[in-house]
């Protein structure tokens, strides 16, 4: 419960209007797309830079926890209250404030939808890259704190690789601006770097400038199907080091594959492996490019190979990917498709090995581990299916994941490629950075003394914190397991 | 001078042949391109990542500067001794460790040149794409340090955009992993990208993981003759903007046309600006954007216009460019080409206003600026040209040099682009930077609590610290002023 005189102090900052703390409102605010759930103890939704300020230079004369919020779409329990206090709901700071597309860099609110920005600057014939799953729903703010990216990495890069300058409400309350609206900054530290993917544990994100760079002319896709598992990631290293760049090369593995054309009538072929291969640029190099690609699908093994440019026909191709999600979660009656082991990254060549190793683990466990992702940059996604109403399931799901990450961790790779730590994958990600961590934990409580940003998150993570909040466990006023609402996985990748 | 009992365990740790306190030893670490001079106590050459943490280590003890070391190219004082310590020369520790471009990354040791890099990558059709202007010379390791960057950043981006991972020495000693060899990576806070431009105050870099990308299979240049500053300007915003995104676009204003003139035959016109501008890609991209090129800097007021695809007249076309900075060192007998403002980068578009005002301050104060730079990222170099013998004309330049830097940051640009900051820059990072300096202070005094890693540099620098060492006043075993090889300019840009 929030002290009264906080709380009347907090409407007076951001107004009443903004400010709420009714169950129905908390509810809402109680999980993202993931496992853990928590209600905070009040919402609100500030409007400027100054009010965020105010406000955190309030919770640090309460000790309060401050939780910053996008959309709500990330899979891993960022904006989780899993210690109460105040979600901060950024959506209200949506403005597009400046487009300058002959200077390259755009500034936005952190509120502002990923698809509406994109959709401002294909009017000038510009995008901003990072393609994430959630590019209907996600707010940029979200996207740079918890350095986001998609299915074109491999050519375009993350988020941090955008992201030029940033101004931020540091966990004491200053506003400070870190980087700059210029190409190239080696102006001081790089705080605007360090900033991305910390996740709202160092401070709120309040305005991000962007570069942006020309749209690609023409794109074209592949669809290859490969019997072997080990052919289909040989094809990907083949096309790479040719070196032909794809925009993105989509995997989907025979679990995925079964799922799609249990739910569709798509009729994908029935292999170990399907490829999705985009490229894009100037129309004669995605000619060259697309070509190329089958040639060397082919020669790596590939049964069949499909290519093309026709608009119609490449929205037919992406169908099975795009209808993966959806499908995985109705892969079995009474199951769910959980997110425990959501979001690795491995060196490109290690990907046959790191899925097979997936299987094999899923297989000693009793449960399917599904596996899918963003092959041509090492990023796999998997979904556990498992039935979530059954503690066995969730008793081997974890067993299961934990070996997935230390598979991971074998072949040089990393806990999160793009969705990042939050409460899910702490463990692990304080498994892989052993020697950063207490460097990590320093530089949290330099920065934020009182320890209210986005709290017992990431480094901070403790087994006795979280136990008691996950899905489908009911939490005060949290969700019945019997609703199947509850078993929606929320955001997309 | 070092307590014995140091230097004896410091040869222990690097051995008797890798430790030196001769003059004659010291002398060659006092300096690096630029200004400032600064003999250290000792030399050391490190040949593993150990040896360097017990070296930090025992430096801790005893409370004795470390100052990291790459090739000694970097223009701002980055690597000199101001307080004294030991000088670390990573160049011996220059190993390409691994290269894996069908999994796109590279991992090398700190003392890797970049020429070499790029040699062993070109023979699988690969490249690291960063283009510093001593490119022969720099190491990896510097360029990490400093973010350096060159002319290809509009369209490749600077090293910051290439770091995957790094091991790095802390200045408490620890040997820590940061970041990952994977494309994707957003496993905990960025520290890789926060040590990138930390320019040895944070840590020693101990190994690096670059990530490279296929090298374009063509190029093409042309150079255009603008008789007005603004209609160049206006030119490269007219590029950008339609859009077609050069490999890089150098311009050259009429100081320095004039010392090209000056210096040799190559008989450049006689005007306000040219540009010089680079495409690359597919063949057929190269094409159409060349002549997209060309068609723009005509309608943008270009008075001539030339392009080409052919080898050797690319070379000649770019041997203006190459030979101006040396031609600026001849511009006027007895003078120099002096670094005080050489690295400021502001929005594209402020491009021309930017350069009227730097031609305005010298004029005010009767010295020469010449500008000229990466016109396509913002990224402008200034050399003060004066006679480094009259205190007159350090007077008016460094007055001249205040002025710049704030006629940049009036325009939103930044103090540095790619050079850094070290000690010429400090002053006016320091006043960029005025919501952010405090928080670079407290992460300097987290990470290093003895201040021993390259310390009173950045944002400690004082005023003080630093007045006594600029060249050309002649310091313990300093240089002579009247040595010639004192008005090199050493580094390139």
């Amino acid at each position: 419960m929030l002290d009264k005189g906080f709380l009347d102090k907090l409407k007076g900052i951001v107004g009443d209007e903004n400010c709420r703390t009714d169950t129905a409102e908390r509810y809402c605010y109680a999980f993202d797309g993931g496992i853990h759930r928590a209600m905070p103890d009040a919402v609100v939704r500030p409007q400027t830079t100054q009010q965020i300020s105010d406000m955190v230079k309030l919770a640090n004369e309460y000790k309060v926890p401050i939780i910053p919020r996008g959309a709500g779409t990330a899979l891993c329990g960022h904006s989780v209250a899993i210690s109460g206090g105040v979600s901060v709901d950024l959506q209200g700071m949506n403005k597009i404030k400046e487009i300058h597309v002959e200077d390259l860099y755009v500034v936005v609110e952190p509120g502002v939808i990923y698809d509406q920005l994109n959709a401002a600057l294909a009017e000038k014939k510009f995008f901003f890259p990072p393609d994430p799953g959630s590019a209907e729903a996600c707010t940029i703010g979200g996207m740079a704190a918890c350095n986001a990216s998609g299915m074109r990495a491999i050519k375009y890069g993350a988020t941090r690789e955008y992201v030029l300058g940033l101004e931020v409400v540091m966990p004491t309350g200053e506003i400070v601006e870190m980087g700059s609206r210029t190409i190239k900054d080696s102006s001081g530290y790089q705080f605007a770097k360090f900033m991305l993917g910390s996740e709202g544990t160092l401070g709120i994100i309040t305005e991000i400038t962007l570069r942006v760079i020309p749209k690609p002319k023409k794109n074209a896709v592949a669809v290859a199907a490969f019997n072997k598992l080990e052919e289909a990631g040989q094809g990907v290293s083949n096309i790479i080091g040719y070196p032909v760049l794809p925009s993105g090369i989509e995997l989907m593995d025979d679990v995925c594959i079964k799922a799609v054309n249990q739910a569709t009538n798509l009729g994908l072929p029935e292999v170990e492996a399907l490829l999705l291969i985009e490229v894009d640029g100037h129309p004669e190099a995605v000619k060259e490019d697309i070509e190329k690609v089958a040639e060397i699908c082919k020669s790596s093994g590939a049964t069949s190979v499909e290519y093309t440019d026709d608009e119609k026909r490449k929205v037919e191709l992406r169908k099975g990917r795009k209808s993966m999600i959806p499908a995985l979660s109705r892969y079995k009656p009474e199951w769910a498709a959980v997110i425990l082991a959501d979001d690795m990254a491995v060196p490109i060549s290690k990907i046959p090995q790191t899925v097979k190793a997936f299987h094999e683990i899923a297989d000693k466990h009793g449960i399917i581990v599904a596996t899918y992702g963003h092959a041509a940059d090492g990023n796999l996604h998997t979904k556990v299916l498992m039935d979530p109403l059954d503690p066995e399931h969730w008793k081997h799901g974890e067993q299961a994941t934990a070996e997935i990450f230390e598979a991971v961790h074998n072949v040089g790779g990393t806990t999160t490629g793009e969705h990042g730590t939050g409460i899910t994958k702490a463990p692990y990600m304080r498994a892989e950075r052993k020697s950063l961590i207490e460097f990590m934990k320093k530089i949290k409580r330099t920065l934020d003394p009182n320890n209210i940003m986005n709290p017992n998150k990431m480094m901070d993570w403790e087994e006795g914190i979280i136990t008691h909040l996950r899905y489908p466990v009911n939490i005060g006023g949290g969700t019945d397991p019997k609703n199947p609402e509850g078993k929606k996985s929320g955001g997309s990748d």
